[in-house]
């Protein structure tokens, strides 16, 4: 196994983080190698706002639902959907045509774009011993984040990220068996299924060590809770606002 | 700079492959990779397809747009949002309540965690010496794709990936400069329209040396022509009918 894949696969959540600040050097280092990921049609959709003022990522952790950590930590990326700088950018050469920033097609484009460059910058920052969390909570109160950092229309704020040097090594959560998600030639619902059910006594047995024995959730249950949870219903409204998702 | 960061920088996509087969154990070690990224409260909403078969492989070439590289590629991985795992798994608990599979932000939550791990699968492939593109594409005719695959209701394939031994090294694509995607406590538009100007003047000498001389449209008009391109404009009814992203 390579260096490379040895980080991938050693990868863990860090809610906890030393005082010791992200240098410049390391957030170019990030930024540039979220760059090199694949970006559709060279759109490069989306743009990272670094937070390291203190009462922003206060305010921040407040919205995202009271996360300590987003506060915490010395560096806080908001990873952002981005059309709004390449509809300005073409703008010249678009007088009165009809133009589509605002189908789902570029809600995708721009959505996968973000998510592509994140997840680079997030495997180059742990390459270099930091530590990430992605902070979905962002979204909670989305136009109030929105507003607090001055994103424009046809951007939004896809989430967070909290960076830097973990005080601890924390746990690695296990994963589904690689047969639930891997098919061959085909989507095959059977397979699939039916390796889920180990992963139910995995995580029973993964929560009870973690909580000493305080949980002890089969996955599938904690599935049924997330699924039941009427979560972020004002997503469509503020997207729509934004000009995007309109069609 | 470390080997996994001279790893991310050294991306570029690939479009013409070696016949020599992607192993097993390489296969093995993508997926496990991808499946190590982050995921939204460990839904682990997506599911990869990998295509092997000739005939198959034709196939989704033409629905591709004719694209021979899906054809040529060795392995072709077709990344799913799927929440239909989780929705089956999760129903022994749930019999008659609500569930919000169909809302923006579920839709949201699988569209991103398979980009997470497609790019961390796509690290690992490259970290082996593998080329990979990305393709957009298996969007044109979703459906026939989806058809093709029986990729179930609730789950819809977001790209595919070519995956290979490259054929020969291909030229890397410059990025934006950092300026104008790296924005400080707070979303800065002068700044990051500002930066993009000296990316036209980049692009147009890219270009110009990449296809000696036949091709110089700066990137500004490109980007223009994208904008106003009614580009899969079927992508939000197929996904309602899919009976995502209903809400």
């Amino acid at each position: 196994m390579n260096e490379t894949i040895s980080t991938l696969l050693d990868h863990r959540s860090v809610r906890s983080f030393l005082d010791t600040p992200v240098t410049e050097e390391q957030l170019q280092a990030i930024v540039t190698a979220g760059q090199m990921a694949s970006t559709s049609s060279n759109v490069q959709a989306y743009s990272v706002i670094a937070v390291t003022e203190p009462s922003l990522k206060r305010q921040l952790a407040i919205l995202s639902g009271d996360q300590a950590y987003v506060e915490q930590c010395p560096l806080f990326l908001v990873w952002c959907a981005d059309l709004y700088r390449v509809c300005r950018t073409a703008g010249m050469y678009l007088s009165d045509q009809t133009t589509y920033e605002d189908s789902t097609e570029s809600f995708m484009v721009a959505t996968v774009d973000t998510a592509l460059a994140a997840q680079n910058a997030a495997v180059a920052a742990e390459s270099m011993g930091l530590g990430i969390c992605y902070i979905g909570g962002i979204r909670n109160r989305i136009a109030e984040v929105s507003e607090l950092l001055r994103i424009p229309e046809l951007a939004y704020p896809v989430f967070g990220m909290c960076v830097g040097v973990p005080d601890r090594k924390s746990g690695q959560r296990p994963r589904l068996p690689t047969e639930a998600v891997l098919h061959r030639n085909g989507y095959d619902p059977e397979m699939s299924l039916e390796a889920v059910k180990g992963y139910d006594v995995t995580m029973v047995r993964y929560l009870r060590e973690r909580t000493e024995g305080r949980k002890s959730t089969p996955w599938s249950k904690i599935m049924a809770e997330w699924l039941a949870r009427p979560n972020r219903l004002h997503m469509r409204a503020f997207l729509e606002d934004k000009g995007l998702l309109r069609k």
